[in-house]
């Protein structure tokens, strides 16, 4: 292992252990003192941004990437609200989340404590250094951070300014800790980190989260990959069906809650694929339908839908269209292509909600609204480290909770078994 | 992929889907179906226990090893007792977990819902085969089994008999399955089975575990490693450091909870650490001590430890034993060695115990009581199908719950972002 990880390592626990055992009051004065860095240390942090996007620029990089990178005083300003958010967000360390006596007088508690070190990968949004970096403090965790190569200036100057704001309030400024080379060796080896890393959160597209799931030995919470349907039943009300799927599609294509295949039943499609297929339109969402879909609509701009697009997470205003014969089609459909995120019925039938909800495996599943509710801040979490979209310790939005583990403890006076 | 492997997960992932939302009316029905196949199936089950014990005799396997591998009818009516002690806990499916009305209306029930395909990986004891596949069935889930090579006729009949009793029942039989093939390139496979196997559970040793962690790409919770520790505090009753150290140690020293290093305050220790020793020499333990240990006690029979000895799991009548200058050496101790398992202070000092419970990083952290007492049965959940020593999703012991997860089920009324 290289020096450099072994070292950021060590420092990362002894900053974990220190950091377990602050209160909530150290925690929020700590959190106030590196919003109030980022604004210090604005010239500095937009100085190096600016390095970055010529840099990115001269290479090439898309205007809607460059946007993503770009810093300006309003972000950096956003950035210090949102540590100020998450300061003013209950505390997750210490709840009592079960507990009792047992027969032979012992008193079990399982308390909410800190994961340890999280690590958390992600590629181009420089603001992400600093909402994690929040996050996991305020869960009490130590994070060791590797950003994409193309902000690596920029998240250097925001992780130096957290450090300072740390280290003012007296907290271990290796709570926060950023890894200064981007290469793909030491991306490789931070995931084999076994033992020093509690957890590995992949923040970013499929082929990181592929890369990260291939790769690590240190557990990993999957995040983001959301191929969402919305399925409009027969007992559908025809003008919610309109606005849930227009809003669920094209409010904002490029997020992970957005829908990208709509599932109509056979017996409303006549009637109702019409007028949504109309909303989709006004909204500039282009279709891709099969065979009956093509011929209820009878619009030659509605490509034919290939076995791939049931499949595709299109990121933009296109959506396919699928007519099923019935509500288990369309459950067997999502069954099939889903990716467990979040999924939506449309229908005012008691039975069809029910069987939809107990049969659809997802994070998230919708009766008559919107898929694009997922998020943390709508769940009621205040904020969000990201959308887990497996199965394991975390579900859907993950907030400061989801940061935490549990540890049992057990009061006695001299219990043997 | 081997098409074994890919139809077993095929045929899982079926039984999965309908073992969802069977009722805990039906499931019991077939795990009482499920005992009464292995008690019917006496003879057959006999039969092929006795081949795999010839052959594991005759290949030179221990006597202890042989007594784990070996069944009698009373150990096949245990079988059927625990699957039936598993049929009477609460089905923990359904339960809703969290949840409330946001401003907009929206209603969201955080719900518990099965796993869904849960991998089991054991070494030679053939009656995990029905612990397991009970457990998983009542969480809902589908297993698929990977016992040891000296135990495969004996796991091949007790499968077969379970899946006997599930088709009586009326429940897909594949929710339980056995991989014939008991090669390690099956094995390895089995651990990349990433999206048809949801969960993996090692149950195992050290190697076993390490391999899992290694290999995998499927989520895995790591089980029963044990370097578990008592802490005897300047502040102890003698009397009860000397009953605790001594339970925990030697009531049963081939389990994880088992205690291996006894830490003891140096200003109690020449009090303390002669009365504790002649306990554990009473019981047949021998000691490895530090140098101020052995200053102490004097004892030509306790041998000088060495630095493996602090990270040891001797599973055997050993213990090792430092003094330690403070309570915060011994958390320091603790924090190197230690694996994250069992841990216990035996002090009056209430700011003794805070301060341990607080810093101590364990599953489970005691004060005053054994450190056997991790356990599912001693924690009230009935049943256990293993100890999780790491902090992603199950801590401690894993019961009904700890394997399940959650589905957020909202229900709106049009709602659009």
């Amino acid at each position: 292992m290289s020096e450099l990880l072994e070292q950021m390592g060590t420092n990362a626990r002894a900053a974990a252990r220190s950091l377990a055992s602050a209160t909530a009051g150290e925690k929020n004065t700590a959190l106030e003192s590196m919003a109030q860095a980022l604004l210090d240390r604005e010239g500095t942090i937009l100085a190096a941004n600016r390095e970055d996007t010529e840099t990115a620029a001269a290479g090439g990089m898309t205007k809607a990437m460059l946007d993503r990178l770009s810093l300006s005083p309003e972000r950096i300003a956003g950035m210090a609200d949102g540590i100020r958010q998450v300061a003013a967000l209950a505390d997750p360390v210490g709840e009592i989340v079960d507990g009792g006596c047992r027969p032979n007088g012992l008193r079990i508690q399982k308390t909410r404590v800190p994961l340890g070190v999280v690590g958390i990968i992600y590629e181009a949004r420089p603001n992400v250094t600093s909402d994690a970096a929040a996050l996991c403090l305020k869960a009490g965790n130590a994070a060791i951070l590797r950003g994409g190569k193309e902000a690596i200036r920029s998240n250097t100057a925001i992780a130096e300014a957290l450090r300072a704001g740390l280290a003012a309030a007296g907290i271990h400024p290796d709570a926060v800790q950023l890894i200064p080379d981007t290469s793909r060796e030491i991306a490789n080896e931070m995931m084999r980190l076994h033992g020093v890393i509690d957890v590995l959160i992949p923040r970013g597209g499929a082929g990181l989260i592929r890369a990260v799931v291939e790769n690590a030995t240190v557990p990993v919470i999957e995040t983001g990959v959301g191929n969402c349907h919305v399925y409009v039943d027969r007992a559908a009300d025809i003008a919610m069906a309109v606005s849930i799927t227009v809003n669920a599609k094209a409010s904002r294509p490029s997020v992970c809650n957005a829908a990208e295949t709509l599932l109509i039943h056979e017996e409303i499609a006549p009637r109702a694929l019409p007028v949504i297929a109309r909303g989709l339109k006004e909204a500039g969402v282009q279709l891709r339908g099969c065979k009956r879909t093509r011929d209820i609509l009878s619009d030659p701009a509605v490509l034919p839908a290939a076995e791939d697009d049931w499949a595709t997470e299109y990121h933009d205003y296109i959506m396919a269209v699928k007519v099923v014969p019935s509500l288990e089609a369309a459950v067997e459909h999502i069954a099939a292509y889903g990716t467990g995120h979040s999924e939506c019925i449309v229908t005012d039938s008691h039975a069809a909600a029910e069987r939809f909800t107990a049969a659809v495996d997802a994070a998230a599943v919708y009766v008559n609204a919107s898929t694009r509710f997922t998020d943390g801040g709508e769940f009621g979490m205040g904020a969000e480290i990201g959308i887990s979209t497996q199965k394991l310790h975390a579900r859907g939005p993950m907030g400061l909770r989801e940061l935490t583990t549990v540890k049992y403890i057990v009061y006695g006076n001299g219990q043997i078994r």
